[in-house]
């Protein structure tokens, strides 16, 4: 059922690890043939070429990861004191994490300049084309004209409106029609040829990828949705799906897009390819270097990757990561796509303090902020489960073409929806020194007053402004409307920025009202103190800035990591407090209504095996969860000396668990240790084909020394080299709490419970999960894994 | 021994332990005489009121403390719904942790701008007086003046130097011989005061405090060394110990005085002053806020906590510590004690960029920072061993003179060393378009070049600046040196200032040389492309600072934390990437070396209980660990229902072990639980006296039931309360790899160690200390400790 919620369309890739298995199998019986030993204990002591592999959508085991990559260093450590190449090799191995680092910097930023580029170019693309130079965006192509303003940039004449090109005239209600109606047809196009190359190709590609990737960072395996077509995929279809005009974002794809470069370059060292802890740390910093691409923001990056999606983050980790951050951050700024040689997506400088008294409009922003998130969060999820138990799931291209649909007719005629929405952002976070040919800025000018460059006094506002506050008001809703049936369909969809978008109108609306209130009534008790006539004494940007703020922090409960990142923006501690103060105020309200943010929220409803760091603050024991439960049939177990190979055998078929304990004998049930399922399956396997005399009742022993038997008897088999003698064990007594927090810090599997030295049964991630779901009220049977 | 070694002068804190015990203990029996109960079961079944408290120099539990909070949490949630009342509490309980940061961030932020702006004024006082208002410093002093420039700022009438004020001459050889020796004078005065007040007042306040402070967040109690004590005599000495000329830092003290700022308002608060692990989340929030004032670098702070001195950092912790390093830092701009309305210690800005050839200087200067950082570790562990081992120990007042002594006499001469080491570092770290006065800035201006305000162009140097490099030069070897003695001297000294002067010294002589190369030799190649004549291609003061990164890295091996708050400094990305080179050349420098930094060093010279984030790698097993071992007597068990209270006290008299393994029977030894001695003991002593006909032949039951005796024996003890049911076990197989992963990353303080269910033995967090250190061949008797 995992499967079928998770990837209704195609399913291709789970088989694709069976196949892998039987290959591996089949390799390791061969490769057995050949050197013709035949026997087991042989065998058994060269590693065991499976073991150490995971199957699809199953927990990784932390500890056994972290003790085969000491082993690993250990044999090279030992082995760097034999010779000069030895030595040069391990210096090469230790060199490699910064390598890897090094060059998922340069991919990712190469790709996000790319993707910058090739999304700023197709965005034109849907209203007209720069004849001197096809590939040049609307900005481009005005850039090489010599005639243009600042004024009138929008009017060069190498630009060419769809209309103007085709009719020859680009004025009239003629030309307005066909523009919005290409406007519509090439935003059909893209998103059809989006969704398509998803279905097709990578159906993995959809979404932010975001909470698969914390669930994978957390030590779940989904093969595939880091491969290499998923990043060919994901990079073309993200440049598509935002060029049509959706309200969707490139920030989370972008961490999607960066992990998989980190996981193609873990191929290329055996530290890291092998071994999924490794892996995983690579991972954490190709997030770090995601959101830094993302925002130009590298320590903001690197606290996002800590705060929001890794699970296991060592300090060598986090420097790596920051690394890996600036490297990709300065790839970017030399591919230069903003033009503006700016590191960040949106650069903002603003030239006046701001007051005391302006929390208040602040701290009413993060409120704000706070419910748009629990709204978006529980209508986003009711949709999505919508999408998920009713017919509409089977029509993914159909919804995602009737989506963009409306989008496009509603986007055209208001000029703040038409837009590409970080350029509406781009815009309302400015000044109005830095944009007067903007409608926002059409202010009555005082003849009276000497303007200096930079301080621009207040001013009442022309009719320029109110028409845009209505426009503003008007893609507000739709904006919120919209962001809600887009987030979830199956193309690449991030919501960094609607979300932020939402913040930004909003805020920028309050901010315009202070501002007119401010400069209206400067003779009230609030304004009197720092608001003199002729006085530049309120930012509207700056509220744009902190509603943006307010609103990511509703829907993703970031907090840290989303203060540095504006802070990266703005690049001054000035204005730090006010975003504090609203993401601090946002992430209160949202909570109250429900503690989880919009990552958590989709990894619940995919069923992910996701164990947070939320704490665990019921009273229940380690007796309460584990199974067998009373009414269940007793634990499945293997004896030290006394089962027979058919018995295993029989075990295996009959039970699904992932592994066995193994006790004394039935009656003590003191334990011993705890075999794998799958190394059990393979060795015996092995051993009635290549071991003779390895018959159905040979008895399997796990001592050390099997005892002398009679020569009549069959041959017994040893498998003490696959059981693993150092098992986790609580007590029953134990509080649950205590055992969340082991199962979250050491990262296990599965942990067996005794009693005064007895084994008692057996607590899995699963049986953690389930009671935490119970616990919570929440219906246990969603979480779907092995 | 630990005591001992860790307060030689005065060790009276732990007495006051013990003290507080045995009142504790007598309050206890009171309590339990005044309501006559006298029946023991009764008693336990309320809260234990000595449980969870540790005595001095032990280690918490943090698995217990954890469960404590639990447990507190359940029961404040529980009650919140009985009434009104009980709600608004649970929000207040809710709310106290906001609180507790915003009273640090106030009061470290104060504490910090006090501390400034009295270590300028008596820094100035050293060598003369304000006559207009005797409190102002030089600076101060002639801002009021209304005749100064900025070339003759150190002129201004109101200023005296102390031999003008007595003589009446200000130049000549008498003037200079006086001033010399009242300089002298008063840094001799200075430290002898700063030296008495720590040596009577709280022998605690020595040091920089960051090897004690991370050793308290890892779980050790040191009782009084966060006290208000020493709060108040830290940071009064703090200024005497900077103003006296030593060559030493204030930046390690503010932690250590921000960290006592939390402990004390942790005791407003029984939430964090009755949970030690909860009180370490608000001491690791308060370390972010004293590095955040030290530097007016709040980001960097928080990742100074979190990379450098923090053991368990949950999120919420970062969040928090964000808030209170931002108040802190806010409170002390608001202070604004460097009068430039700057929240960092030394602003700079830089109007050149760099060049990819200047990246071999950089990484140069990376390469002197970690043989400096090697230097100085090896050099002052040595020199901090002989005072321990040696009679110089003894003389802590007399080593302050002496060392006071020689650095005022040496460094009076010297311009670069008479003033204070921040200011010193401020200079070199600029540009010489900002202080054109300095005698760094003296070069040769071609009269035919107009100039603009930001770049200037480079030019040959003048006989200044050859001046100003010799008496570098001079100022690094006396830099390098006396730090080497300073650091560890029994008054509070910080290194980071000091690390950073060596640093920027190297850097600006190579900064120098650089760019008198480049105009000289404009004609090499490597010069070629970025440096034409005329042009301002080289900045000496970024090399400063890189060079100040690169020494402070090697010293203290800190990475990303460093790199932000360099970042912070400056404020712009574009010189992130120097930093970065310098920062990680210097740290793998330094790291071939031996691994450590400074204050791990520090930690180990001082034994104390510290576990490290050090990967441990080699392949022994928990067997080869635990205690007994062969040829020791058998594990002092109890049994669970044969063991007579004079058995189990002869047992604690007989030996100092934390704890008691008690099991079924000693023939079976299956495993029941663990029993605290500190628990056991104030058991029996009370039931001895309070419970009727408990005798020394009494049975202690750790039953459920006790059996029913006949009426002549002995009335049974009933111990199951104080029975520990979850003990943390292990089997003797694992390895200890994992051991040591799962006592660093859960906080035990001891494991027990069983086979196939049988009890075999224990292992504690001394002896996982004592193995690592003899797996590196360290001597592991240094580590003392219970």
């Amino acid at each position: 059922m995992f499967q079928s919620t998770f990837c209704r369309d195609k399913c291709n890739f789970p088989l694709v690890g069976l196949i892998k298995v039987d290959l591996i199998l089949s390799y390791l019986i061969d490769s057995l043939t050949m050197n013709g030993s035949g026997n087991l204990m042989d065998f058994l002591d060269e590693p065991f070429p499976d073991v150490g592999t995971y199957e699809d959508f199953h927990t990784i085991d932390w500890l056994r990861e972290k003790s085969r990559d000491t082993d690993r260093h250990r044999k090279i450590t030992s082995k760097s004191k034999e010779s000069i190449w030895e030595f040069i090799k391990s210096l090469l191995d230790a060199w490699s994490g910064w390598v890897v680092m090094l060059l998922i910097g340069l991919l990712s930023g190469t790709l996000a300049g790319v993707i910058d580029l090739a999304v700023d170019w197709m965005t034109d693309l849907k209203e007209g084309i720069c004849l001197s130079a096809l590939w040049y965006s609307h900005e481009q192509c005005c850039w090489t004209s010599n005639e243009t303003t600042f004024d009138d940039r929008d009017k060069c004449p190498e630009w060419l409106k769809w209309a103007e090109l085709m009719t020859g005239h680009s004025e009239g209600a003629g030309a307005y029609l066909l523009n919005y109606f290409l406007y519509i047809l090439w935003a059909l196009f893209f998103s059809f040829l989006a969704v398509s190359l998803v279905r097709v190709f990578a159906p993995y590609a959809c979404g932010s990828g975001i909470p698969e990737i914390k669930t994978i960072l957390s030590g779940f395996i989904i093969r595939g949705y880091l491969g290499k077509w998923t990043l060919l995929i994901k990079t073309v279809t993200l440049v598509l799906a935002v060029s049509s005009g959706l309200s969707l974002g490139k920030e989370g794809p972008l961490v999607h897009v960066a992990c998989c470069c980190g996981n193609l370059f873990c191929s290329l060292f055996s530290k890291y390819s092998k071994n999924e802890g490794k892996r995983r740390e690579v991972l954490s910093a190709a997030a770090a270097a995601g959101v830094s691409v993302a925002f130009g923001a590298p320590i903001g990056g690197v606290l996002f990757s800590l705060e929001e999606v890794s699970y296991y983050f060592p300090l060598k980790t986090l420097w790596r990561s920051f690394f890996a951050a600036l490297v990709a951050a300065f790839t970017l700024r030399s591919i230069n796509p903003f033009g503006n040689n700016r590191l960040v997506l949106f650069y903002v400088e603003y030239h006046t303090p701001w007051y005391m008294a302006e929390l208040v409009p602040f701290i009413l922003l993060g409120v704000f902020g706070g419910l748009w998130g629990t709204l978006f969060i529980r209508a986003n999820i009711a949709w999505c489960r919508r999408r998920k138990t009713t017919q509409l799931g089977k029509y993914p291209v159909l919804e995602v073409i009737v989506v963009t649909g409306i989008t496009a007719i509603l986007a055209y005629p208001n000029p703040y929806t038409r837009r590409s929405t970080s350029e509406l952002i781009s815009e309302l976070f400015n000044d109005c020194g830095a944009l007067e040919s903007s409608q926002l800025c059409d202010y009555y000018n005082n003849p009276n007053m000497t303007r200096p460059v930079d301080d621009i006094p207040d001013r009442p506002a022309g009719p320029g402004v109110y028409t845009a506050l209505w426009q503003l008001a008007l893609a507000l809703i739709f904006k919120i409307v919209i962001t809600i049936f887009t987030f979830g369909m199956k193309i690449p969809s991030g919501l960094f920025i609607p979300s932020m978008a939402v913040g930004a109108i909003a805020g920028r609306i309050v901010g315009i009202a202070v501002e007119q209130m401010a400069y209206h009534h400067h003779d009230w008790i609030i304004f009197k103190n720092w608001c003199r006539p002729g006085a530049d004494c309120v930012t509207p940007g700056l509220y744009a800035m902190v509603g943006a703020a307010a609103c990511l922090g509703g829907v993703t409960r970031m907090t840290v990591s989303l203060v540095v990142i504006m802070f990266e923006l703005t690049g001054g501690l000035e204005y730090i407090v006010p975003l504090m103060a609203a993401a601090v105020t946002s992430k209160w309200v949202a909570d109250a209504f429900g503690k989880e943010g919009i990552y958590e929220a989709h990894i619940q409803l995919n069923g992910y095996p996701y164990l947070d760091q939320d704490e665990f603050t019921h009273r229940t024991l380690a007796t309460d969860v584990m199974r067998p439960r009373r009414s269940e049939p007793p634990l499945a177990v293997l004896t030290q000396d006394s089962t027979t190979v058919e018995d295993v055998e029989t075990l295996i078929k009959d039970t699904d668990y992932n592994g066995f304990p193994v006790v004394v004998s039935r009656e003590s049930e003191r334990l011993i240790g705890f075999v794998q399922r799958r190394d059990l399956t393979l060795a015996i396997k092995n051993a009635r084909q290549k071991q003779d005399g390895v018959v159905s009742n040979s008895v399997v022993y796990f001592t050390e020394d099997a005892p002398q038997l009679a020569p009549n008897n069959p041959q017994p088999l040893k498998l003490r080299r696959i059981l693993n003698l150092s098992p986790f064990t609580v007590t029953d007594h134990t509080p649950m709490e205590t055992v969340v927090d082991i199962f979250r810090k050491l990262g296990l599997r599965q942990c067996l419970v005794t009693r005064s030295g007895r084994l008692l049964g057996i607590i899995t991630k699963k049986d953690v999960l389930r009671h935490m779901a119970q616990m919570m009220n929440q219906d246990p049977e969603s979480i779907m894994f092995n």
